[in-house]
């Protein structure tokens, strides 16, 4: 019962493995999926061609690119038995509905105790997939509407789009969501990538894993940003209020929403590519107000700008989500879908090189003492 | 990208925050909930007297511990959608099953979002009774039998083997089986109590908490002990056949399971107490014979035997449940049982003080490159 051990609370500064997928310098604001800058992925590339980077390590010629993405549109199914458990399920939050089906896809389908590399590749394509149509599909339910069928001749965003409102998105809007997952797919050793790694680490199945991301992601402290922002700008109303807003917090010394990250000092390197596709959104739907009200925020943020107030990559995606018309509890399950690929790497690497993950904690509870029958106590 | 850093792979060795429900002390063989040894709990204690003690840091007085086992008792009911979901998923492992049901309850209970203090204790104690009761109608759902209804006269241990066979147990099989989720009641900072507590560190909630401790725990390399031990049993057959098993797997340097604990260099204090018991239920069941292999094992495995060759506590755990007629995809479940006023102290205790858990991995992939479009790709 030493004391004299060092207790790094949060695990804070501590690494516990090497990755090469993703590099962050949290100083520069710099993000790097396998040695490609987010700026040139965000602007260049797919969701479907970063997925096959972060788990192939390089970008896919002409060739494979075509082979992945059939891959992936073949994984647009969901067994019957999911729409009775979201059916039976259908008013509890998206989050709990979407973790209970992809637990239950794992019952549901024999291949998902396969392990080792082909195991996992196969069944996280599969729930990469899967993800966003269990979404749509009980948005639909719970809404009283039947499922919107899968579209196999649009890419993953704009299926998701389709699936969701039954209406095909316009190639802007699109784009934008495309952009929107490229940004969330991977970043390292955040809490629900990590946990999902010790997880694996017990040699636990993919699914379970990928359960444990989802669990871990539904914390507000994680996933919920992008919700947080979109009650500020609820909050705020017109764009006139926002400096007024601004000002309110911060001589009450309370945080606005939406700037500064755990990681990044300087700036998110992923906010800038949200920035023009939401105001092009807005001015789309007819409804410019919502980016008009961020852009007040980070005026009236200036004064106040230092090292760390920088808009984060959660400033811009809800104001994006409200667009579209999409529920506020539906934006923590929209970030999940981005971050398949993610956890689906990082899971690849654990098993790679497997360890049981399992850190101590130091005992500061009661010495040893004697046990007393329930007649003679107090 | 410097090198200069520590990896700590599987955290091993590393302390993440200071706990005080359970003292181990591997190389003494020694383990205290709360400062009791197991030796006392496990001969003098009940389950639910231990739940008590592992949430609330002292042993009840008999008002104390009548008020709490009621709470218990009371949460034996499970809402009827849930044998709905159990019935559309079946086929799938207890685990996944399992698991999927717990997810299924927060979705179903608007009280599952409750956080803090209260909340958690609430939602565990609910959990702690449902967690068995699953198990159990899952079991009887698909061989074709209607669930058994919970028995409120019954203890948790009893409970669960009524509902599991649909008979009352002996006194002795039930105190066995009060005395194997004793044992299994908590451990540290084991993989899933730590996977759960990153859960918890973003905030999410309990039941989201136990499906990733469950997901977790449903690896091999965690909960799977007690079955590989069974099918070591099974593999032998008969007790004269031990000796020349352990022979051939030591001449082959190859484990013989059931031995040694990551933890325990000496003695795991958990293994004795089940000896006994298993032993006599053998006897009331009419089959001595796994008894006495399990005796022909450790008998030959005495030459070998030195530091960290003692056999650790799911070592008699897989044959009490085989002379239940338990089947062995239900080991681990029955780990689980036991184990969950573990992760509900745990979840307790770092939400107390909680933050975000989130390591570091050094990235060892490609220096930063240029984008290269599609076309141009070899």
């Amino acid at each position: 019962m030493s004391e004299n051990v060092k207790i790094n609370r949060g695990l804070k500064g501590v690494y516990f493995e090497r990755s090469g997928v993703s590099h962050i310098d949290g100083s520069k604001g710099e993000l790097l999926y396998r040695g490609y800058t987010i700026h040139d992925l965000a602007q260049h590339s797919s969701f479907e061609e970063v997925c096959y980077l972060l788990i192939h390590g390089e970008l896919p010629n002409a060739g494979q690119l075509a082979e992945f993405d059939a891959a992936l549109k073949e994984a647009r199914a969901l067994p019957d038995a999911i729409f009775d458990i979201i059916r039976a399920i259908k008013d509890g939050h998206p989050m709990d509905v979407l973790r209970s089906c992809v637990s239950s896809l794992a019952a549901l389908d024999p291949a998902s105790a396969e392990k080792g590399e082909e195991g996992f590749l196969k069944n996280g394509i599969r729930l990469t997939s899967q993800v966003p149509m269990i979404i749509a599909a009980h948005e639909a339910i719970r809404n009283g509407r039947d499922p919107v069928p899968a579209d196999k001749t649009l890419s993953h965003a704009a299926n998701w789009l389709w699936m969701l409102s039954g209406e095909k998105p316009s190639e802007a809007a699109a784009r934008l969501a495309d952009v929107d997952f490229i940004l969330h797919a991977e970043h390292g050793a955040n809490a629900s990538s990590f946990a999902a790694r010790v997880t694996v680490g017990t040699e636990a199945n993919l699914h379970g894993a990928m359960v444990t991301a989802l669990s871990t992601l539904a914390g507000p402290a994680h996933g919920g940003a992008a919700e947080d922002v979109m009650k500020m700008v609820t909050e705020i109303g017109t764009p006139d209020r926002a400096a007024e807003y601004v000002k309110a917090k911060r001589k009450n010394r309370e945080a606005v929403t939406g700037f500064g990250h755990r990681v990044y000092r300087a700036e998110d390197p992923r906010a800038r590519h949200m920035r023009d596709g939401v105001k092009k959104l807005g001015e789309e739907k007819g409804a410019p107000e919502f980016y008009q009200i961020l852009e007040g925020v980070v005026e009236a943020m200036k004064p106040y700008a230092r090292h760390g107030l920088n808009v984060n990559v959660d400033f811009y995606a809800g104001v994006m989500y409200q667009l579209h018309g999409i529920p506020m509890d539906l934006y923590v399950p929209i970030f999940a879908i981005g971050r398949m690929p993610g956890w689906l790497v990082q899971c690849l690497e654990q098993q790679r090189s497997n360890i049981l993950i399992r850190p101590l904690t130091l005992y500061n509870g009661p010495d040893q003492r004697d046990y007393v029958s329930l007649k003679d106590r107090a």
